[in-house]
Order: structure tokens, then C-alpha cells, then sequence
């Protein structure tokens, strides 16, 4: 069979061909097997067969030969019909002459198959023929490409068989195509990873996302390296106001159901196509475009700095005839509830210096008005306009990456005229000067640079030529794909109880879907039920919630924890205020653990005022670790607040648990150290403020049951044992504590309402729980405790 | 005279009248003189009269009778009958009858008579003529009140006159009112006041400035306290976007150019107006609004947050026509050229943590496109419009106090209604619900909550009202008035030799006076001279301008100091990555003093990248002060840089010169410690970069002349003696520096250019000329001198 084709090839190749040359890495010469596995179904019939051809076309004439199988279920009597019902609607790109087109898919045919793949002596059969015909034709083998157009459980068992019958003869290249998904979350896709990973080597893995196959999300790298000069000023946090990653379908997921109610927008689209595009627009250039190894890193220091994703980064949609829809696809009753979202809008924050601040949104849904995809950088706006207000110069300054649809219909990176003229070094690119008037995105067209490409080409296609060249960036590497998971997996492990809301669907749903960004969450602008008259002010009268009373003989706060914290750093601000009014300064001790986590963030995003600049901040206990450890309480502090608030560096007081580069030797004498500092600093040894957490166990700073306290006599700093590792702690002990002018106590959470049932019943007794031994001597204790350890 | 009007006032009061009583200070009873110096003026003709006419009016019911004088320089016979004409133009509000409109004007004219006040004489005949009356009637007396509507030059021979023959009888006060120009920069503002200050005391003297007597002005704390439920979350850096405060007139100078010509726009407005209303957006809220010391205080301490204004944060710009004007006015030349700006715009930053960042713009201009002033706070857009883009929500959120003219056409207090529904507590302000379609800064005037006041006051009047009612907020401190001239007078001081922007004026302005903000900077948007075309997007090709040459046998890199202190920053950071690379640390050694600082800021605003990470910082040296104190070598690091990045804790290494709360005592060992600490940490002492600067007598990190610096051997951390003081120093050693892998010493500056010239000529001698002992054993030394050194 291969011998005709071969000696046509030679003379079409002697002719020079159409076929388009684009710089492509040096492929092994020798022959090529295509496989595709599914070659019957839906997306060959739709994109692959088409892909390969055009891949054929383009390669003809280069130094390979091809054969393609089309593999399926069906026997060969049933499938190999089947297959050429899809070939022959195959067709060329039209600047090839119907002559040339007809020969093409005449040899196409002619080098493509029908296989039935089923068993495992079915991949055998194909495995030895490959074989016997290149050994037939004397032929090397350049490589066999699998194209898994399957369902994703039976990858693992394919490549199995891929891997015991079919792999290439030596030297030659293996490459095994996957499709999305890749899980349905973090685990799920480790497992199929750690499967796949049995059979195939991580090189041989080509993870699609037709995303990366669009040719403006391929362009955004080259864009904005051939504009490095231009972006370079600009593309931080001090210029950029947001970025929107969007994706707005029409159609619904009717006859999808089966499987789109397993999944969701969330798993369909954001966490790989919305979230690949985020990364290609965040992460470090690549010194080298090609080095697949250094764009992995770069896209991974990404994903390490994004803040975490949670409930309060998200909102959630379902379109209305949504339900009706699973109830029917999926033979459910009318009492059936999905809560899958088929709309969801997410919030993301790259935690690093370039882009700290920087809303990053990440929208899609289905049923929505209209359809369109993009990413839109938004530049502050710093023109101020005198005088003529229709200038460019007073509009607003974006670079726009449109995949396509929408008003503008083509694909095009667009960038507004009032930012710089773009530079395109691509010679597949141009620039688009005539326009009919339309708007994208709040400007007319004209007010932008506009680019694209000369020629439109399918994803698929792209794809297909770069699994071709072995170009691995355009695909989603397992370390990718689980980075990506790892962000994804607890906003839908969180979401998994969540009623989205329901939407009409289209034109209808009117702002019912705006959404609204306030500090780091994300809500919808429009509340459906309306809780509070307050609510669109921006404070709401949650006053009443907040209860006064006694607890264990003394001052008790208690409130929903939000509240609570609130509450506790409006007490903490109004002690420094009165304290800096009085003294000049305002000495505080802070405990370690997640409880003041919230305290510090909200101290840090909402009390301006607060005195940092008079403010000491003194630790109430450390672990024994280094600084530098996330383990240690100071590093919490430092990164949770004290590096965002203005205070003096000399004004924080870091306990020294490392000393002559060892940790807590006795000699070194640390926690005397660390009184002396106190004796010298703090008036009388008195701070004004100590916040105190307690442990399960009743510990309260690093004072643990067991130990006879009251044998620390004055001493203000001492070393303890914690149960828990690391053992050693540098603590205050109750002589300090009890001190000062105001103690807090801080419990929150349903693991401490045992505890603090416990503690209402107990009398003081320090040894047993450390807790009550906490009793300022002249200064006031207040507890504050949340409903959930309140109430359980 | 008094004795028929008291019997009418009575009378009237009895009536009950239609004055309005408007919550006031308790007024002392008795009797008031109001005198105007200057009565038959222009500013009395137009606002003054008018103003004591409805004073009169408004307060003839209350326990005051009154009688007015209007001075001036004239004989009587030429100025009654000049008084008699601007007095019989006075007319009511329409909310009074004719006929007892015609009654009260009668009274006002006989209580109102004309005085001769020229001479000392005249003054002390004045003072005699009231005591006379008031014992003649036997009244008590409340107070006097002098209105100095004359040229400020006579302010201080007048308030002398004032003060020997004028002062009310004891327990009444006395109240001297003036007006602006309260001098032309600090110092003449200053002497001024001092002058003053010898006949007055402070709480005489009422400064007007008649922005802050316009009612929407007046508004905006009442408007700030009233809505501080909606505010406090929104109103801070992370919320508004910026600040605008605009006066905007279509006027010229002309037939004022004497007067005009001196100050110019920024002394004319900025100074005094836009700061006023600049304050009043900014300032803390005062917890009682008429305790005008609390008030004055938050004012002030604006004053001391507020970043220097200087060159590169205002833009200035002149009318075409104004040459003209000047040479015809000032009988100049055709050669005469006037650098008087009649068009500014500044940006201003409050550097404290609600506010750092927001850019606070300050724009008036003469013959511009139209008249309007407002202040507007726009806030950053928290919305995602999924589909309906016309909604509220979709745009701009902004509050806009109104002053009045433009669009509008009347003062009034805008709430876009996609932020809150503003609560105005004031019965003299009504909301406007009915509006012809207007677009007011970007909105139709529909999209907004408008407040305006039921009953339009002119500004004179309202401060008129003020003064008689002792409200002091109203006006202009010494405190105030000096603290806003320190924000000015440097800035008018650099811009004593810049030429404006000419603008055609009106409409053909177009785009020519839009300004941009770039970091911290402000610009012309538009260049008119092309400087280069790469100018627009960002950066400009300044490459060539960085010269690479030989300095004392060694590399050098010369350039312009901004592109010199670029270059650094960038070797900087490809030192800090390849070291990072290397080692996974980069070790860095910063020097002291002011040349660093533009690095600092540099590597701040600019270089996201850099990995602050893995880099720790040390010290080169470091003076015997506390580390709180601003001559600390640490804290000029630490304000100006190292807060700004993400360096961890730990990474930042202070030398310890403050050692058990005494400074650099030898028995402490503080160099000894920091050596330890050094060799610790640093791999073989070997720091990858040392930033060294170099004195005026060439001395380099704290190695000063005349010492035997090969004495120290193997040290890398001593004390050392400076000739200035503080003389008690620590320094690294030139074993440390010398040790590195990278040495850059950064010389700039003219005044550092005679030494260049020696230090390029004299052979190595670190006794005499320290800075010639950095010689890097195995690593790297570049100088980096900027042209101004290196050229003089």
C-alpha cells in the first residue's frame, strides 16, 4: 500500500507543494503512524479528520510519510463506512486549486484506515502491522501519535495497551493525545495521573486544551515579548485596575447532560481554559519561547503565588430551565434539585509584588446574552482631560485579547490607541485599519490597534500540527494540570453545598448577574432577597449581634466570628488610641496560632488609624524554629500584618529563639534576653494589651497543663515544653500577662465549645488549665469567645 | 442717633420678624460697630454691604443693636455720597415684603455712616466717637469688628492703629477681618502674620478665604460626619481611585495684571482655595465640629502627611494673550516675557496608611472652555457588567461637592446612585428629584442623589454671618495659613524659572492642557516639542545615553543621573538573579546617605522581579544613633525601600549599634556581634554586592581620611570617628568590601565634580583618599558617576 503514495509524494515534493512553512522545530525524518482512537465519534468527525489532513496537506512535502488508522468499537464491516462518511467530506483550505485538492484527499484516503480497537490482541494486530509494513517499505520510523478521543475512563487501560503492543520501534517518538477532563478534582487527576504515568512517560503525554491551540490565547506570550518595552512600564500593579477572563456562551447543555452535571462551568471552563489564559497572561516571560521546561516554571510560580480561592472569591449561577433539563436527560423526578452552576464568576489574587491587589476575574456561563471570549486588561485611568472629553486620550485604556464571536466576530489582539502602537513580529499577523463601526468593550473599534491573524485556523488543526512538532507548550503538563487542581479543589470542595442562583437565561437576565468586588470577595452587585435595608452602603447593621456578658466571673464578648473580630479590633484600636493619648505609645503582645489570623487581616484592610508608628508589638510566645519558618509565630505575624501596616522596624520585638545561629540553647540565654528588653522598654513591665488564644488542652500562650506555674516567681520569660511538636517554646509567663492593663482572650470555633463548657464549670487551677490562671492583677480580662465555641 | 432705631428694633422684635435663627454660638448682647476700611471699594461695593445689609436683617431680632462705618481714604464730603451710592443699591431676598424691606433699609441706612481713616487721628477720633455713643445710650457693648477690604501691605499699620485707639471696652470682643493675600510665600507670609501678631491676638484676626463661605464647601465635613456610615468603608486607598479639585474660569487677568502678575494661579487659588477644600476631603473627622481647635489640628495633620510638592508634580501653563496684557499693563517691552502661570494643575499624596497612593489632583486655569468648580472623589469600579451595561451599576461611582456654574448651574452635593443614598441632617438643604437632562463629569445628572441648599447664600454674606458669630472654622489660622504656604513655597520656588504652556485659551485648547500621571509624576499628556517617538508608550529610547567607559583603571558606567540610577538598578537585580541561581542568596551591602535614595525608589516602583526573598540586606555603615531616628542610615533604608518590598524579617540585617539600650559601647562588642553575624551567614564573608557612595573628602562607607585603615587586618566590622557629626560610626571594613564579588560605588551630582577630577589623577592612598582602598580582591569594582560629577 505505502509504495504508490511514496513514489506521488517525491513528485508532488519535486513540485514544492503549498504547503506552509512555519519554522517549526527539525522533525525525525521517517515514516508517521496517526491513530486516532474514537475516530468515529463526535469531535473526529467534527475537528480531528480535518486536523489531519490539513496537517497532511502542510507535511506532504516535508521529510515524513504518513499512514492513519481511524480505530473504534465497531467492527471493521460497520466502522470502516462509518469512516469514510467523515473523509469524504473533507475538504482543503481555499487558497489550494480544486486539481491539487482532489489528488490530496485522494492519497489521504488512500493512507487511512479502519481499525477495530477493542481488546488487547486488537492493539496487538495494529502494533505488529505497523510494524510489518515499515519493515515491508524498508522505512524508518519517525514516531505514532495516539489520539485518545475517549471517554477519560478508559485512558488508563488504553495506554496501558498502547504501551505493552504498540510502542514505536527504537528512536522513534511516542506521542499519546489526551482530552479534557483530566479528573474531577485534585486527587481524581493525581490518580489518573499516577495510571497514565505507569504506562507513559510524561513526554509522551499531550494534554489538550484547545484553549492553547486558539491562535490569539498562542499569541498572548509573543505579544508580550515583542512588546516588552511598552508593557514592561505598565504591567504591574501601579497601572493595571483589573483583568477580566471571560467566556459568555448562548446555548445551553441540553443533551450533555450526563456528563456536564457531573461537572459544572467551574470544571469545563475556568479551571482550564479561563485559568491556562490567566497564567499566560501573569506568569515571568520565558527567556526562550521554546524552552517548555522554563514556561512550566514560570506558569507554576504562578499558580504558588495565587491567593487561595474560596466561597467568598466566588459567585455561582444556574440557568432556569436548567433543572428541567436533568430532571429529564437524567429520568429524575420533579423533586430533583442540581446544584451543579452553569454560570460562575471567580476572584483571583496573584500574591506577589508585580501584581499584588490586582482583581483578576474569571467569568463563564451558559444561556447568557451573548457569545464571546476574552481577556481585557484594564489600565487605571491617569489622564486627567481639561477640557475636550471625546479625546482617545480620556477614554479608557485597555489591551484587549478576543478569542472570537462577540461584536468584533474575528479573532484579534486589539490595544487602545491612548496606550502605544503595537508591534506584531509575526508574519502571519496584520493589522486591521478598515473598519465598520462596531464597539468592543466601551470603545469604538477605531479607537484601538487592532491585529489578527491573516488566516483563521482551527485550534484543533493548530493543535494538531504542534503535537506534530513535539511542541509541548502548547499542552498542559501534569505538574500544570495539578497546579491548576490544587487551586480549583477547595472552592468546589466548598461550593458543594451551594444553591447557585437561578437565572432566565439571554437577554433576560438583565444585571441579574453583575457582580459586584469588595476588599478580596467577590459578590453578586443585586441582593434577590433582601436581608438588610443597609446593605448596598456597604456596612450593614449587624451591631445587634454582637451580645455582652459574663464568663467565668469576668467580661465576656461574644458574636458571630466575623463580628467578633471586628469587635475585638475596635476594642484593640480604641486601647492604642487612649494608651498613645496618655503615654506616647502603645505596648501590645501578640499570641501565635490561626485565631488571630482574622484579627490581623482585618487590623491590616480596615483600621487606618490605628497608631502603628507609636505601636510595640511584643510576641506573647514562640516555637522554637527558625524566623524564617512558617511554623513560626512571628513569620505569621510579620506576613499577616506587620508587613502591611506602617511600623517602625525597631518597634518590632521578635522573640530571640535563635541566638549565635543555634535555636534556644540554654547559654545564650535567650528568654532573659528578651526581659531585659521588656524591663527596658515597657513602663513597670505593664503592657497595654496582651492577646491570648487557648488551646484544646487549655494552654494559653505557651504555658501547657502539667507544670507548676506559680514556680516562675517574677520572672517575665521563660522556656516550656509543648506536648506537641517542636517541643521547646519561649513563652510570657503569668507574672507578665497578668501585668497588664488589658488581657483578651480570644476562642473561636465548634472544636472549642467542649472547652469552653468546660472552663464556665472549672475553678482556677493553672497547673491543670493554664487558661485560668490568667487574672491581671490591676488590668481588666476580657473573653471573646464566637457562638460556635459559645454555643456549639 | 441710636436712640429712635432701638425703639423700631424693639418693636420689630416684638413682630417676631423674618430672620432666621440658624443654631448659632450664644452671642454676647449689647451693641456691635461694624467697620469696613475700605468701604467704598470694590470688594465692599460688591459683596460687603450686601453681606451686613442681610447680617442686619437676619439678626435685628436677636439682643444685638448695631451701627456700621464705612472708612476710607477720602475726605467726607467725596466719600458719603460715594457710600450713599453703593448703599442704596441694597435690596432684600425675595422673602421679605417690600414694605418691610423699605423699613429695614431705612434703619440700615441711618445706622450706617461715612469716616475719613487715614491717619492715626482719624482712627483714635473713631474709638472716642464709640465709646461716646455707647455711654450716651448706655449700652453695654458686645464687639467691634474691622474689615479690612484694603491692600494687604497696610494690614499690619492698620491692625496698629487698631490695636492703640480702636480696642472695644472690657469683656467685648474684637474682631479684625482680612483678606487674601496673605502674603506671596512662608517667609512673607510669616512676618506678616508676626507683624499682626504685635497689635492682635490670634483669635482677633479672621482670615476669609471665601471658598470656605460657599455653602456646598461648608457642607463637606457635615456631609462626611452625616454619612459616615456609608463612607468609612469606601472612603481610603482601597476604594477611591483619586481626587480631583477643580476651579475652572473663562475669565482673564486683564485690568488686574499688577496685582496678578506677582502671584499667578497657584498663589491665586491653589494655595489657599483648592487646599482648603483639599483638607476639608481628607482630614480626620473631628468628634465635635465646632471645637475649632480639634478641627484645626486634623487639618494640620494633613499638612504633615501631604508628600512635597515639587517640580515634577505640577504642570504649568499661560494664556497666549497673556504676554500682551502684561507688556500693555505693566508698560513692558515687546521683549518682556512673564513666567506667571495662569493655568496649573498638581498632584498632591497624603502619604498615611487611608490614603497612600490615591493621587489628589489640584487644577485652575483662566480662560479655559468653561466655569465650574467641584471637588470630585472618584471611586475605583468594584462592578463586573455581565450583560446589561446601562445599568446604575455599570458606571462610574463618584461623590462631587458642586460649587456651582458649568453644567449644573447651582451648588449641590452629588452621590452617584450606585454608591449610597446620602442623609443630609440639615433643614436648610433639600434633594432635587426633578432635573432637565444634564450630564454632570461623565453622568446624566438622573444617575446621581442631589442635594442643593433650599436658599443660595453668597459666600460673603455666609462668612459675614461667621464672623459676627465667632465661628473661627471658618476661617484661616496662622497655623493653617503657614502650613499650607510650606506645602507651596518650595514648589513655587522651583517653578520660579519655568517656562509655561501657552494655550490659545477657550475651546482651541482642546487637548493641549490634559495632564497624565505617571508613579508619582505629572505631565502634559500631549508633547508639543516630539521628543521622541517612542515617548508615547512609556519609555523612550534613553539607551544611548548610558556611556560605558574607564575610571581609575577600572569600569565605569556614566550617564544622566536618572538613567544612570536605572542602569544600577538593573546590574542590581542581574546580580541578585544569577546569584540567586547560583546560591539560592544574594547578600547585598547597602551604604548610607542621599545618593542611594533614588536607587531605592527605583527598585521599589519598579523592579517587581528582584528577588527580596532570597536576598538579605546589610549594612555598610551606620551611624551611632538610635534606629528610630531619621539619621539613621537603617531607617532612611528601611522607610524608603525595604518596606516597600516583600523581605522577609529575617532577611534584614541592622548593624547593632543600639546594644542593651545605650549606643555603641565598646564593652557590648556591637561590631564584634555583626562580624559574627557576617561570617555566620555570608559564605566565606563574601558579600555579592557591596553599594558603596563617596563623601566630599572622598571617604566611603564610614572609612574617613587620616586613619590607618591596613591596621584593622582581618576585621570586616569597626568603629570608626566621622568629622561630622554624629562622629561615632560603624563601618565595614575594606577586608569586607573588598571581599566581594561586586563593588558599585555611585557618585552624582555637580558639587562631587572636583573630586572626580582628583580622584582620576591621584594614586592609591586609602589614608588620605579612603575611597581609593576599594579593590576588590577577586571580585568586580564599577563606578557608576553620573554626568554631573563626571563633567561638571
Amino acid at each position: 500500500m505505502f509504495a504508490t503514495v511514496l513514489l506521488l509524494l517525491v513528485a508532488l515534493c519535486a513540485q514544492g507543494g503549498n504547503g506552509e512553512e512555519r519554522g517549526e522545530e527539525a522533525q525525525r525524518p521517517g515514516h508517521v503512524t496517526v491513530v486516532i482512537v474514537g475516530g468515529t465519534g463526535d469531535l473526529a468527525k467534527k475537528y480531528l479528520w480535518r486536523g489531519f489532513f490539513e496537517l497532511y496537506v502542510n507535511k506532504v512535502k516535508g521529510g515524513n510519510t504518513f499512514s492513519f488508522y481511524g480505530g473504534g468499537l465497531s467492527p471493521a464491516d460497520k466502522g470502516k463506512p462509518a469512516l469514510f462518511e467523515i473523509l469524504k467530506t473533507l475538504s482543503c483550505s481555499k487558497d489550494i486549486s480544486q486539481e491539487r485538492c482532489a489528488l490530496l484527499k485522494e492519497q489521504f484516503l488512500r493512507l487511512t484506515q479502519y481499525r477495530e480497537l477493542k481488546t488487547l490482541e486488537n492493539y496487538q494486530k495494529l502494533g505488529k502491522d505497523i510494524e510489518q509494513d515499515l519493515k515491508q517499505e524498508g522505512m524508518t520510523e519517525a514516531g505514532r501519535l495516539f489520539y485518545l478521543s475517549v471517554p477519560a475512563f478508559v485512558y488508563a487501560d488504553i495506554a496501558d495497551k498502547i504501551n505493552s503492543s504498540c510502542r514505536p520501534t527504537s528512536g522513534a517518538w511516542l506521542r499519546v493525545v489526551l482530552e479534557k477532563p483530566f479528573g474531577h478534582d485534585f486527587r481524581s487527576a493525581q490518580v489518573l495521573a499516577s495510571q497514565l504515568g505507569g504506562s507513559l512517560k510524561d513526554e509522551e503525554m499531550y494534554r489538550i486544551d484547545h484553549y492553547l491551540g486558539k491562535q490569539v490565547v498562542a499569541k498572548i506570550l509573543p505579544f508580550r515579548i515583542e512588546n516588552k518595552k511598552f508593557l514592561d512600564p505598565i504591567w504591574n500593579k501601579h497601572h493595571i485596575e483589573r483583568v477580566e477572563i471571560v467566556l459568555k456562551e448562548t446555548l445551553d447543555a441540553k443533551g450533555r447532560i450526563a456528563f456536564y452535571d457531573q461537572y459544572g462551568v467551574i470544571r469545563d471552563v475556568l479551571q482550564n481554559h479561563l485559568t491556562e489564559v490567566m497564567t499566560l497572561l501573569s506568569m515571568k516571560l520565558p527567556k526562550n519561547l521554546s524552552n517548555s521546561e522554563e514556561v512550566l516554571n514560570n506558569k507554576l510560580q504562578i499558580f504558588r503565588s495565587l491567593l487561595p480561592v474560596g466561597k467568598k472569591q466566588a459567585v455561582v449561577g444556574q440557568y432556569q430551565a436548567y433543572k428541567t433539563e436533568v430532571q429529564q436527560e437524567l429520568n429524575k423526578t420533579k423533586d430533583h434539585v442540581s446544584i451543579t452552576p452553569t454560570f460562575a464568576a471567580v476572584l483571583a489574587y496573584i500574591d506577589d509584588a508585580q501584581y499584588e491587589g490586582i482583581p483578576i476575574l474569571m467569568i463563564s456561563g451558559k444561556m447568557l446574552d451573548e457569545r464571546v471570549g476574552y481577556a481585557r486588561i484594564v489600565f487605571k485611568n491617569d489622564v486627567f482631560c481639561v477640557q475636550n472629553h471625546n479625546s482617545v486620550h480620556c477614554k479608557p485604556k485597555q489591551i484587549v485579547f478576543y478569542f472570537g464571536h462577540g461584536s468584533l466576530q474575528y479573532p484579534a489582539v486589539l490595544v487602545s490607541k491612548n496606550l502605544f502602537k503595537p508591534v506584531l513580529k509575526d508574519a502571519e499577523w496584520k493589522e486591521v485599519t478598515e473598519h465598520k463601526d462596531v464597539n468592543v468593550l466601551g470603545l469604538s473599534i477605531t479607537d484601538y490597534y487592532v491585529h489578527t491573524p491573516k488566516k483563521q485556523r482551527e485550534a484543533y488543526s493548530e493543535l494538531i500540527s504542534h503535537i506534530f512538532a513535539g511542541r509541548k507548550n502548547s499542552f498542559i503538563s501534569t505538574e500544570n494540570l495539578l497546579a491548576s487542581w490544587g487551586l480549583w479543589t477547595p472552592l468546589l470542595s466548598s461550593l458543594a453545598t451551594s444553591f447557585p442562583r437561578i437565572y432566565p437565561g439571554g437577554a433576560e437576565n438583565g444585571d441579574l448577574l453583575d457582580i459586584c468586588v469588595k476588599g478580596r470577595e467577590i459578590n453578586y452587585n443585586s441582593e434577590v432577597v433582601i436581608i438588610s435595608n443597609d446593605q448596598m452602603g456597604g456596612t450593614s447593621a449587624k451591631g445587634f449581634q454582637v451580645m455582652q456578658g459574663k464568663f467565668r466571673g469576668t467580661d465576656m464578648v461574644s458574636a458571630w466570628s466575623e463580628e467578633l473580630v471586628n469587635r475585638l479590633a475596635e476594642d484593640l484600636q480604641e486601647a492604642a488610641e487612649a494608651a498613645v493619648r496618655e503615654n506616647g505609645v502603645f505596648h501590645l503582645a501578640l499570641s501565635g496560632g490561626s485565631s488571630p489570623l482574622a484579627l490581623f487581616y482585618r487590623l491590616a484592610l480596615h483600621h487606618f488609624s490605628f497608631p502603628w508608628r507609636e505601636t510595640h508589638v511584643w510576641m506573647v510566645d514562640e516555637r522554637c524554629v527558625p524566623l524564617s519558618e512558617a511554623e513560626s509565630n512571628f513569620n505569621t505575624l510579620h506576613d499577616h500584618l506587620l508587613q502591611h501596616v506602617r511600623i517602625p522596624y525597631h518597634n518590632i520585638h521578635p522573640m530571640p529563639v535563635q541566638l549565635n545561629q543555634r535555636l534556644c540553647v540554654e547559654e545564650d540565654r535567650g528568654a532573659l534576653l528578651y526581659e531585659n528588653e521588656i524591663r527596658a522598654l515597657v513602663n513597670g513591665s505593664s503592657f497595654h494589651f496582651v492577646l491570648l488564644g487557648v488551646g484544646y488542652d487549655s494552654h494559653t500562650a505557651s504555658l501547657f497543663p502539667g507544670s507548676k506555674w506559680d514556680e516562675h516567681g517574677k520572672k517575665l520569660v521563660v522556656m516550656t515544653e509543648s506536648p506537641n511538636k517542636p517541643h521547646q517554646r519561649m513563652s510570657l509567663t503569668f507574672t507578665a500577662i497578668n501585668g497588664a492593663r488589658r488581657v483578651a482572650v480570644l476562642v473561636m470555633g465548634k472544636g472549642k465549645h467542649e472547652l469552653v463548657t468546660q472552663l464556665s464549670r472549672v475553678k482556677d487551677n493553672p497547673d491543670k488549665w493554664p487558661v485560668t490562671g490568667v487574672k491581671p492583677a490591676s488590668g481588666t480580662l476580657v473573653w471573646y469567645i464566637d457562638y460556635d465555641a459559645l454555643l456549639g
